[in-house]
């Protein structure tokens, strides 16, 4: 292995500014999203498709470990360094010239280190948006990579379904480029390996560009923050408003009493929908039309649907807003949870009948053996996503990292194991979960994915070996 | 190659009726959808899973070639066995349970075998259907080869869309039974190797059984169909639509004047939406609600949406419907254009700003060569996917074969070299196109196709090699 050769070929090669080793420019590659941290030895910051497969050469020339990163908001660490100071950072965040809207195919053509914001902005000049609602602002390469979801999934899908195609250099030692897939939206000329890179945290080769579906943006749109008597009741809820709105439904968020009291307490510009009322558990619903239906229209279906569950009980209250208010209140609740405490995030899926009971049995069985442990639930019910996340109160004294290990091993059992769940319903696999993906993912799946993936990166790549080795 | 030994060894172990081989008996299996012909040695249908990785098990003892056949409505040939009588037949048809569907989870389980048909029969029990709209009533196992599109992929995607997990047996020799995903909306805790086996056309191994997405059954939908001025505004019109209506447009197929005039002409009892008005290109809009708006809302919405359309002479005569007259002109054309000629199916996606300037330039291309054949083009305007069906009119005198060979080399030629568009947007790959998988699919990509094929199937099973070698 030779960095020092690496970077001094890469540094003569890729002029100014390519390749960064000075310990103050590394500083912001180091952490991510989750604020974990990591030492690379080297940021490499390539321009184009043809200086990322130079990089990938030299890098498997040299014997130096690469890991692609993108806007450095994953949240399980697939984009950092370890410690160990061996690995270099490709960073695509160059890779973000102006995208190429197509406002007739409605399609957006992409580098791999273009915003989320800048893609939307670029979009926006053609009534259009790429509709994966976070709260980050990822990359779009790092959004491939961790296939996100969000807030509008049940509407929209995760940026797989959004995703036609994508330039894709592979660590074959060759720097061979592939284009898998392009602007089309219907192709079966092909088997769909862009399939796979979208999801594998940047094991499978790097993106350096992508075909993007978009979509028209809404003309109209109404939230609904609603209390409910007994949070066992959402899913029933939510399939009445599925039936009763169709296309227009475009979320359907669940928010549990404690996180809602969380967000309004530590965020006091925040106006508390239910006016200091307890709440029990809450649900924020959306629904987004085309200019065809405005507003009040929205607003007065959206009146009517609700009268039989509040004269049945199910519905305690009830707020409309046409704003962005109500979104306010859900999009703080990370901040307020960090802010109680430390938190211990549990990304979990699971089939949306079986949420709430989840809910309730396992808070059961973590208070029966970590009782300090509070739980701040929220999630995207809508698509059986609960961001099942545990805050460890700054009043329960020093917080031990193994109550989080235990708290994890407690959640994650349950999801899979009872309840047939996932333990990574959105945040994608990294050094942050790669032991559930070991203990969980079958042997036969485990075996074809990596052996799959040594299909795309005979060099490894990344921090995930999808056979289940550690790496 | 033991036929004799697998046939008795099956015959014996998997009990009456699960191995045909009689003449009369193989008759039903040895043509599909496009009528092409295939003769197998013997059709195998087992019962369950453990019986198919039985049978692929003794298959390869035997060294006997498997192909997987669903409900016999493909339109490749990928599902048929060649003209040897080498090969045998697996069908899936007994792997048919009644499907489980669970409605609040929005979802169903379904074996292999189940028709379309049925999976809807049973999820209409829940107001729920899967939403992949087609001419023909296929099998799941069948739908997932294909990766069906249909004619509301514009709100609903393809197969792939509506796909959450599968079962599926590897041809590895050895039976081994995988499940890739399982009945959750959302998973990133694995690579999502199910989205590999959708579009493979039988060639990864055996789908006994799928996790379906459901959607809830439109409760209000309006049709109309529009007579344009000039096919070349259709993709503008379109893109006004999407942006007036959002969720609730559900499908937008284009008609050509020959298409109408031939399905109209054909089937005396279908009504004329323009009463014999002379008629260039026609499309057919669909809007979808759920029960919170009414059809006399959509059809109000709709009308004051065309108002402009209407005044600028794009669109001159519309005609609403809120029943399915209009579909059936629509679903009639296949079977018109069949009774016109001989017709020589291409089925191609473009960007859908190109559609109508490909359909103008190839037209003029195909009349410089043979004149005698016609256009009576159709398709899904909505995603890109153009039927570009020509008709050999049985008035032009014998069919020679070579006019289809030729008029293909045109019009796959332009859709991919000239248009960079696909030569399969949703009949997917099979021997009636595998030429132009291998002279279109670019070298590294069937590279790693066929080495990932492998993984699955190490033994080979259907009719595809993805490496693009004959088979």
């Amino acid at each position: 292995m030779s960095l020092v050769g690496l970077v001094h070929e890469l540094g003569s090669r890729l002029g100014d500014g390519a390749v960064l080793t000075e310990r103050a420019d590394l500083e912001r590659y180091q952490t991510d999203g989750r604020r974990t941290s990591g030492r690379a030895a080297a940021v490499i910051r390539p321009r184009c498709a043809a200086e990322v497969a130079d990089t990938l050469r030299s890098a498997a020339a040299h014997q130096v470990h690469v890991i692609a990163q993108g806007g450095g908001t994953g949240l399980v660490g697939a984009g950092l360094a370890d410690s160990s100071r061996t690995s270099v950072i490709l960073s695509v965040e160059r890779l973000s010239e102006s995208p190429v809207i197509d406002p007739l195919n409605r399609t957006a053509e992409a580098g791999a280190g273009l915003r989320l914001s800048a893609l939307n902005e670029a979009a926006a000049e053609h009534g259009l948006y790429f509709p994966i609602d976070l709260g980050a602002d990822p990359s779009v390469g790092g959004l491939i990579a961790a296939n996100a979801g969000g807030a509008r999934f049940l509407r929209h899908g995760d940026v797989r379904r959004n995703l036609l195609g994508l330039e894709l250099v592979l660590s074959d030692g060759q720097g061979t480029i592939v284009r898998l897939g392009g602007p089309l939206w219907k192709n079966n000329s092909e088997i769909d390996l862009k399939q796979l890179v979208a999801g594998s945290s940047g094991g499978f080769g790097i993106v350096t560009r992508a075909f993007l579906a978009l979509s028209p943006k809404p003309a109209s749109q109404l939230c609904a923050m609603l209390s409910l008597a007994d949070a066992g009741q959402a899913p029933e809820l939510l399939v009445a408003l599925e039936h009763a709105f169709g296309g227009l439904l475009s979320a359907f968020e669940g928010i549990s009493g404690a996180a809602l009291s969380a967000a309004l307490g530590h965020f006091p510009r925040l106006r508390d929908p239910f006016r200091g009322a307890a709440v029990d558990y809450a649900v924020l619903v959306e629904l987004s039309a085309g200019a065809a239906v405005d507003e009040a229209a929205l607003e007065d279906m959206f009146s009517r649907s609700l009268i039989p569950w509040i004269e049945r009980g199910v519905v305690r209250d009830a707020v409309l807003d046409r704003g962005r208010s109500l979104w306010a209140v859900r999009h703080a609740i990370p901040e307020a949870l960090r802010a109680e405490g430390t938190v211990i995030a549990c990304d979990v899926a699971l089939r949306r009948g079986e949420l709430m009971h989840f809910r309730a049995d396992v808070a059961g069985r973590l208070k029966a053996v970590v009782p300090s442990l509070r739980l701040h639930d929220f999630g995207h019910i809508g698509d059986g996503g609960l961001h099942f996340n545990l805050v460890w109160p700054r009043t329960a004294g020093p917080f031990d990292p193994a109550i989080a290990d235990r708290a994890r091993e407690i959640v994650f059992a349950a999801a899979v194991e009872d309840y047939g769940g996932s333990f990574s319903a959105e945040h994608g696999i990294g050094p942050s979960n790669e032991a559930f993906y070991r203990r969980y993912v079958a042997e036969p799946v485990r075996r074809l994915s990596g052996h799959i993936q040594r299909q795309f990166a005979p060099i490894p790549i990344g921090r995930v070996d999808f056979l289940g080795n550690p790496r």
